[in-house]
């Protein structure tokens, strides 16, 4: 289903998902003078506080989505392991946005890579792998290092296992929980970056400025930009994340997250939702990501990715936010908490975008 | 009442009244992990559709009052007529911010007039009248033109009448509904601009660069940042906001408005809250006047003012909101609609802030 025109303020965003991201979606959406429906199973869902109406319900709740999808004008959600069946429900009934095409391709590891390799765009080597014996001749094969993954439901490096010297398949393949599983080939890179595109109903297509993200445990520490890489590879990582979002024919805001090795890039993975590494649009540039996904979903124009400001964004974790106050004192930095009542180790709880003056 | 220490995320900030005011606010707050809970007489107000609670009550609806006072831990306002007795009540039940003080001396032209020029800055001349009689010896006195104002509740050019060469005292004084008043000399002044000013509960002021402020139809049009001032126009028009808000004793953010004439400037009013030509600040500052309100008020420190573009604000008024969808789609600008349902002709339905580079 497609829209016949641009979804007039007044109308309202029904969000699949009230975590953090949900929340600032919801935030942005307030700003456009859009209303919020959140559909979510957990009670005291962060984007509750910010939305018009919110539903408790579970997520394979089919008659508690028929009539969240008849309350609102267009459907989207803020991670990517919703339900096959939930999406596919959903579109039948409303507007989704990414659509469960979309999201299908990106919630499969293997499916994924498959996509993206068959758009000439380097990933890592890989194999899909059903059992112990398919891994042994996928190791044979990719060789170690390399990391066995599910193909679905990992997020935040849950779900992995690393092939070292010594690892025997039996134990990466239990480890894993025998779960359908793709190997990965090791990459050795310099860097890692990502890039945040949008493309809208049209086709209209909007990237933002590159970041360089670090980790640390497989979460999301900082985000820098602009990240230390030439403008050449910087053109290239956006030319790649403009040939997948096209070629998906998606709509919305997605995340591109991609190594560099030497001067060559590799994507890793996409995410079919505004992603963690595009928190700093929300101080340095004019449009958000957040406003950005709101503004294609919706139908509207793509709003500027210019960027005034250089800028790094922390993610606070776990108790750091209970430094609240010495974080919302730094000078000249854009302060999110999530209002989220519980800290627990490495939970997400809000980030700072600290903003310097743009060189060049 | 104060607080021991500052309101830490996941607390609820209370706002009296429920317009693009509060919900800006509101929205502000929801990015710092802070609820809101809304109290407006009004069904529907925009507020209500972003913040985490609200209530539909008169403000002389005492037990309602009571009740919401006990569930926030800040109450704050986001207009200036909130009757005395309703702020002195719930300042009695809770913080409140800014104070029943300052909101008096705020909401009445001449003890506003009285207080300002006893600080030794400068306003238009000035009368007290509370009759016909009043008002013959004081046009008398202050000559003509000039303006008769209500002493309370006059907004956006409401409950005012222009003194001119042959006005009679009898059909002014019965325009505004002889009404208790003030008589102001007229000022020939060559621009209008503003100062937007925070102040701690540590007594820590923050101020704004100036914007200079168009009208239509006592209307404000565009405020533009910078102003076309000198430097040292500029920087005694922000010291002058600065004696004015500490004198009060004031926490939260005030608009004062001000008449440049030659090189003189002349305080026009004070407003105990955030303030439309303090809109700019959303899109051309790391933080805005309504994160600094809740700052402010909160308990927090306050946040850097300082401005990375420069910007022109624009007001949609009424039934420019029809064309909603063209100021979306202007390149470089903050979009901002307040979800109100109706357009009405002078109605303030949302605004755009236009960024350009910053020249020095």
């Amino acid at each position: 289903m497609r829209f016949a025109k641009p979804l007039a303020p007044g109308s309202t965003i029904g969000i699949l998902g009230g975590g953090q991201l949900g929340r600032m979606l919801a935030l942005a959406a307030g700003q456009l003078g859009l209303k919020c429906h959140i559909f979510a199973p957990e009670e005291d869902s962060p984007a509750f506080q910010v939305s018009a109406a919110h539903m408790v319900a579970d997520y394979h709740d089919f008659a508690a989505l028929k009539e969240f999808a008849r309350s609102v004008d267009v459907v989207t959600y803020e991670f990517e392991n919703v339900p096959g069946d939930t999406a596919a429900f959903l579109e039948k009934l409303s507007v989704l946005a990414p659509s469960s095409a979309a999201l299908k391709t990106a919630q499969d590891r293997v499916d994924e890579k498959t996509f993206i390799a068959g758009l000439g765009i380097p990933v890592a080597r890989f194999a899909a792998v059903n059992g112990e014996a398919d891994l042994e001749d996928a190791i044979a094969r990719i060789g170690r290092p390399s990391v066995l993954k599910t193909r679905r439901f990992g997020y935040d490096g849950k779900g992995q296992s690393e092939i070292e010297e010594k690892t025997s398949a039996a134990a990466a393949w239990a480890e894993i929980g025998k779960a359908p599983a793709i190997l990965e080939g090791f990459i050795s890179f310099n860097k890692e970056i990502s890039v945040i595109a949008a493309r809208g109903w049209d086709g209209a297509i909007a990237v933002y400025d590159v970041p360089e993200n670090q980790h640390e445990n497989h979460i999301l520490r900082t985000s820098t930009v602009p990240a230390s890489i030439s403008r050449a590879t910087a053109e290239e990582a956006r030319d790649m994340a403009r040939t997948i979002i096209g070629a998906l024919d998606y709509v919305g805001v997605m995340g591109i997250e991609m190594f560099v090795s030497g001067t060559k890039l590799i994507v890793n993975e996409i995410a079919p939702r505004v992603h963690n590494s595009g928190h700093w649009t929300q101080d340095a540039c004019a449009v958000s990501q957040f406003e950005q996904h709101i503004r294609a979903i919706s139908g509207w124009s793509l709003g500027s990715t210019a960027r005034h400001s250089n800028v790094v964004m922390h993610n606070i974790l776990g108790y750091e936010s209970d430094n609240w106050a010495d974080y919302a004192s730094r000078s000249g930095a854009g302060v999110h908490f999530y209002g989220k009542i519980e800290a627990r180790r490495g939970r997400k709880m809000g980030h700072i975008n600290v903003l310097t003056p743009r060189q060049g």
